[in-house]
């Protein structure tokens, strides 16, 4: 955390006196504890934690380098109290969380000193939570483990006649029951034409014989995310689900080989989308190649068209082509893998090949 | 849907030639269909919804009353052609969730338009939102009676030994497999001195005899949310607990007793506050009494001291005072009503007396 945070402090050196904080998670990421309500103070000197009588006994007991202090009567006194003891006069804000009303209510409240409402803050917080420290790839990592031990539960229990409901609520459950904080996002199960729809949300249909099982979803550990999806035929596949299965493999393998130090997010985008396009379903691929994970489902880098992010080590970033073929099936499949110094590895340990049960 | 689309167009009329909607819960309550991206258009004569190649089917196929759009390149040229369309020149954004970044953007993207970001278009929608129709309160019924037969089927098996994380999980199991499309909120089920943590988060403590047990849940049915507290206790209390349970409930009961129309948030968190206040505990009770229950668990009214809105006949509401006594333990008792015109309806099934098992 003290490393962040000096980071952050040298970050905005002459562009503002403090940093405002107000954010969930980059307030997570500053201080190591989850909370819904609570405001960040980063001045050079010393970092501040006010935050109400909610999560005060466990911010007290948990947050050692941050200075706490109870909210005990309105956010923009306690604010204003801090900013005129460390003599700040202008303070960073948060362009891409606070929104439109909560900068005019603090332009209002505090007139007497000045909001830097562009990117700088947003921008460096961005940039220091898109490159992940040991520390963090250890909890990623984690929360993939409890995913993949939830997929390899599934799969012995998966047979036609099962709901999608059942289906996400099976892996769910594996997951919370062994240790996940949270799940990364509601858990996508999808069978027969509902694989098409790329977020589709699981209903009461049955998985029948033949189907694509799609499933798209991860764990939560200390806050760290997972994400994966497998899609699996319960039964024999069609000559035609075998080769659009063996084209998303193409595709995915092909941006998976590509992923490294220096390559930008649309050429990784390209590298999976110029093999769907040169099988002839480009149209039918109409997401993103991929994006970051980490105390968010998504994070920085982007791997999408027009996206010039230069991949670095340290990020982490999902591979998940897709071809969608409404009224019939879609595919996707997706890895998720570590920018290392050299090359990347993938953090995703079940192999991509089509799985019929 | 028709007739929020048309009262929203009335609350607009002479402000703003149409609303552009981007907030998730906002974008639900208009188009009646979940998603994570899309930005709704309201125009007097029509509404667009514009949205990705993920969720077009779907929104194709539920959402009737607005002309759905495939977004295939920028949004905001997407958006400047509808506006350009429709011959409007201002619109009105969503302040309280508009990041000042996307505001930035669109008056970036935009030159020849301008956009109201005052408190209109939030406001409206609020309010709107705030007064429930009895299709909403259905939903919230059925998410209510989902928690509270989860509660029922846990009070069978809780029991000293189970760990807090199991008591929630149990609670949430039930609730998901029972049909409930998520949870209202991740689960809160502390034992023993946890309990004085208002916000606290479950952990591997396990409940000893003699413990209290605080479960905060609810669950969502179609969008709508359940939010329910009981404070129960696993074997026998001791007369401080006893004691304290007695003022929290009595405090609970004077609210319940004050809930009707016309009466303000604050004085109905007075009502409540001012029990715990005279039975000495006032600076154990830190938190607001209640809040509006809805599409988010949080919304309007709020039932806190100096929060002068007045209830009205619609309007969803916890009542939930508590005492947190730091270090030993804390009471927490949350039933939620519904306002009617005469005074409330209690949509909490359950007794709020002590149960111990």
């Amino acid at each position: 955390m003290e490393e962040r945070i000096a980071s952050l402090v040298e970050k905005l050196r002459g562009k503002a006196d403090c940093a405002l904080v107000t954010d969930d998670i980059n307030r997570r990421y500053l201080t190591g504890m989850k909370s819904s309500a609570g405001y960040v103070l980063v001045f050079p000197e010393e970092t501040v934690l006010i935050i109400d009588s909610r999560y005060i006994e466990k911010a007290r007991e948990s947050v050692r380098h941050c200075r706490v202090e109870e909210l005990t009567g309105g956010i923009y006194a306690a604010v204003k109290k801090e900013l005129t003891a460390h003599g700040a006069k202008t303070a960073a804000v948060e362009a891409r969380s606070l929104t439109v009303q909560r900068l005019h209510a603090l332009e209002k409240a505090l007139p007497g000193f000045s909001f830097l409402a562009d990117d700088t803050l947003s921008g460096a917080l961005y940039d220091l939570r898109t490159v992940k420290t040991p520390a963090e790839l250890e909890r990623i990592e984690a929360a993939q483990q409890l995913a993949e031990a939830a997929l390899d539960n599934l799969l012995h229990k998966l047979h036609a006649g099962m709901t999608e409901r059942e289906v996400a609520l099976e892996l769910d459950f594996y997951m919370r029951r062994h240790g996940a904080e949270d799940l990364s996002f509601e858990t996508i199960a999808l069978t027969g034409a509902h694989t098409s729809m790329p977020h589709g949300v699981p209903d009461d249909r049955r998985i029948a014989a033949g189907d694509f099982v799609l499933m798209d979803f991860g764990a939560v550990v200390d806050g760290y995310h997972s994400d994966m999806t497998r899609t699996v035929c319960v039964g024999e596949p069609t000559e035609e689900m075998r080769e659009i299965y063996h084209i998303v493999r193409a595709a995915q393998d092909a941006a998976l080989a590509a992923a490294r130090p220096g390559i930008t997010g649309d050429a990784l985008d390209a590298a999976a989308r110029d093999v769907i396009r040169e099988a002839g379903y480009g149209e039918y691929f109409g997401h993103a190649v991929g994006h970051g994970v980490g105390l968010e489902i998504h994070e920085f880098p982007v791997a999408s068209p027009k996206r010039e992010q230069v991949l670095a080590p340290g990020h982490v970033v999902t591979v998940e082509p897709g071809i969608y073929l409404p009224g019939k099936f879609g595919v996707r499949i997706e890895d998720f893998v570590h920018i290392t110094e050299n090359g990347c590895e993938n953090l995703t340990n079940i192999p991509n090949k089509l799985i019929c049960l």
